[in-house]
């Protein structure tokens, strides 16, 4: 057997492995009773152990020379090859020490953070927070003498392949020049809206509903997967059964609805990667900007838009019954309202980006070592005055301290939401060139004529091209921030 | 460290490994969308073979070796030993191919079986059964010659350990010469009772209310558990998160609660047991006559008694409304009506060991070679003429083919049904005797009394003693079949 061939044997297992973990935390988040908990993280760390020596073997260093020197009968084969590499790569790069520290301290951590955010407690975190810092800097200094690459580009290449900072900056900077002045605009013009709240109750059971029925007209596959209930909505599962999860709250119907239309965006996704190449790294998607870009689409550009809420509203009246607040107009007002906010997850697609580049900047800095952990919170205020004319003086859970990334070590994560918003308006745009139908159809919750473009232009390419060739080959150009800002122009001006 | 100590550590990762792929089975059977299965078979076909590949490397051989010249803490880390030399022989003692020759061909006749059954189909069922015998028999008389112990007995050891022919001939025949009379008695007397089936329909969530109130009474550990649905009612999960299912049908709830009864019997062994062996096989029941026992003495002896009916009663009418058929005496008769029918798993307690001996002979002549494949339905509908004087002549479906335990290979599993029920007895009797109002407790609903004597007594033994010192331990004497016998007598005559 080819040193190549045996290459995807082993991968072949890892992704079994995989499977089984990615069920295991599934059932974690949506089934496990709590007292499960200390038995299930025992589980999840042999069966991530055995994954991590399987990988890290220097055998698999062997293979990988050999396979260099092999004739490889495909692109695919010669993709999936580099991202084996770069796998191996990853797993030997930082002494096992050093790896062992970083995830102590994160979930050390993370716990804290869930306490301490609760009681506004920044005193508290910071030492925590400085402990995973000074690791995650110093496990990039490491990476980066590697690979020669400079350390906070590592950090975004760790979660969005293909991405760095000189991709990055001239988008961000450009962003950062327009959106303030646009969303000064979209508010001043969205003052004359009325919008009706829908009234509830909304009982829960019409809700899961509504969701499958959302779920059913964007295409998810129920024979390759579930929906479920958990406290943070995510799409887990393997590409062969998906499983997304939402959250109910019997007041509201519109954002459980919506994050469903999202979780479903990533989920057909994974249903529609290439059945041939599932268990091997070319098949799945690593890049965390590639996947919010498709839950992005479906939600931002596809669900949002006045087209789709005449589908929404016929579907929110069925189950819910008549009434003022679910007309298509109203509910299109609900669901574009734009309004300048403390907090990222709640944030509409306009002021999202200034969210993101504020965390960006800051992020740059601290691994870089401009600032310290203990100006986190200086730094934040200034920027959220600056963007927003918020003050976030003293509101630490409301600022600094909202999200979970930093706590768990997350560096360089949250480039990707807004890259994939980025990429989800020039996809849309795309698709709409080549079917002028696509926008008219979603009004009767129709996503047929989306995912025939979007499969073969996009999805099943999975992991076999470079960010900027997927791009190219997708819309024929780099990314461009230009399809969101006139997204933006055209749905709010 | 200790070669011992590095067996308890290598055993802890096994079991870690066991707690996936018993997540994994579970969520297959009552989560899992259909077409995620041939996924989850080759994730799950990896573990095992990981686990394997653990299991019987001869280093585990080595350091076997060397623990048996150490000097152990505890009898406990001895049985532990013994254990761990029982699994480590058991993956070593075959050859690899004729593991996966059985492996396979027990689940190609499996398959075959399902779809030969629904159309009573022996013929075409028969020659996959044959390759399952044929392989049977080889792998047990490989193992017969390695162990020592005849092939039939290494049959039922694999099931319930301790148990072989030289237990259970005397107490079969026993039963064989009893049991017939006994049934004609009770099949008279019973016909004088004036039945009321209760009248549905039965809400499904009603009834799953029911279920968990009836968990509830019996101590099931809802922080370390969970109920849901499945196919084939089972209890699976592991010791710290055990997960029971049970099925429902809106005609009737009758067989639904008492399932639930029985898994949580099941659940509350695995609940109850120490929890610093947990992670080590005598921390765990490798035995299905002792787990078979546990369940039986919840439904058999403790929910079908007279006194739990009042509770049940209650119970049932609290969430189905009152009516006659809800009465505690007229649920009593319905629980405990006995009938000569075809099919096993719809037996009565006093009809079933009947059931178990007639496939008991069965097998073991199948094994020895006495009789052959082709053979079985004769073999089959002589006996049930002789034990129930019914014909099954021409009925493969409810007769022969009724069970999945041949197809699946699993000859000797059947002993441990009706050997759990005497255990059942035997147990209930010690621990009725110790609390003379531990019946009448049970008439509120409360089962403290009854695992007050069963933990300490017996469940907290885990598999520390071997069958025959565990029945002295706990009940003063070895397993003996007078105390069901006498049960029969008192309960139905």
């Amino acid at each position: 057997m080819s040193a190549y061939k045996q290459l995807e044997k082993l991968f072949t297992q890892l992704s079994h492995l995989e499977h089984l973990s990615a069920i295991a935390n599934w059932d974690e988040a949506a089934m496990m009773p709590e007292g499960g908990g200390e038995a299930r993280a025992a589980a999840l760390a042999s069966l991530h152990r055995i994954s991590h020596e399987k990988l890290s073997d220097k055998k698999v260093g062997e293979l990988l020379k050999q396979a260099k020197n092999e004739t490889l009968d495909s692109p695919w084969q010669t993709a999936n090859l580099k991202w084996m590499q770069r796998f191996y790569e990853n797993a030997n790069c930082l002494p096992a020490d050093l790896v062992e520290a970083l995830s102590n301290q994160r979930s050390i951590c993370e716990q804290v953070w869930r306490v301490a955010r609760a009681k506004n407690d920044w005193q508290s975190f910071l030492p925590h927070l400085e402990n995973v810092v000074k690791l995650t800097r110093e496990s990039a200094q490491i990476r980066s003498h590697y690979f020669g690459v400079a350390p906070y580009d590592l950090l975004i290449d760790e979660f969005s392949p293909g991405l760095n900072s000189k991709i990055i900056d001239p988008i961000f900077s450009r962003l950062k020049s327009l959106l303030p002045a646009l969303i000064e605009k979209i508010i001043t013009k969205q003052k004359t809206l009325k919008i009706t709240e829908p009234k509830g109750p909304f009982s829960i059971a019409q809700q899961k509903e509504l969701g499958l029925a959302l779920m059913r007209a964007i295409g998810f596959d129920f024979n390759h997967g579930r929906l479920d209930i958990s406290h943070h909505p995510f799409c887990g599962g393997v590409p062969q059964d998906v499983r997304i999860t939402t959250r109910y709250n019997d007041h509201e119907f519109v954002s459980s609805a919506m994050g469903t239309c999202h979780e479903t965006g990533h989920a057909r996704y994974e249903q529609n990667l290439p059945k041939e190449w599932i268990s091997q790294p070319v098949g799945r998607i690593h890049s965390m900007a590639l996947h919010e870009s498709q839950s992005l689409l479906i939600e931002m550009q596809a669900c949002r838009s006045r087209e789709f809420m005449q589908f929404m509203s016929l579907q929110t009246k069925n189950y819910f019954g008549e009434q003022p607040g679910l007309n298509s107009e109203n509910l299109y007002h609900l669901y574009t309202r734009v309004q300048k906010g403390l907090i990222r997850v709640d944030a509409d697609e306009v002021t999202y980006p200034l969210h993101v580049i504020l965390r960006y900047e800051i992020e740059k800095e601290l691994i870089s070592g401009a600032i310290e952990t203990r100006d986190l919170p200086d730094a934040w205020n200034q920027k959220m005055a600056e963007y927003f004319d918020l003050d976030t003086r003293g509101d630490f859970k409301n600022g600094v301290m909202q999200d979970v990334h930093w706590p768990s070590g997350a560096f360089g994560y949250f480039p990707a939401y807004t890259i994939g918003s980025l990429i989800a308006a020039q996809l849309f745009f795309s698709a709409k060139k080549t079917n002028p139908n696509l926008l008219s159809e979603l009004a009767s919750g129709n996503f047929v004529a989306l995912y025939n473009w979007l499969i073969p232009n996009f999805q099943s390419h999975a992991s076999s091209l470079d960010f900027t060739e997927l791009m190219i080959a997708a819309t024929g150009e780099e990314l461009n921030p230009d399809y969101f800002l006139k997204h933006v122009e055209t749905r709010y001006l």
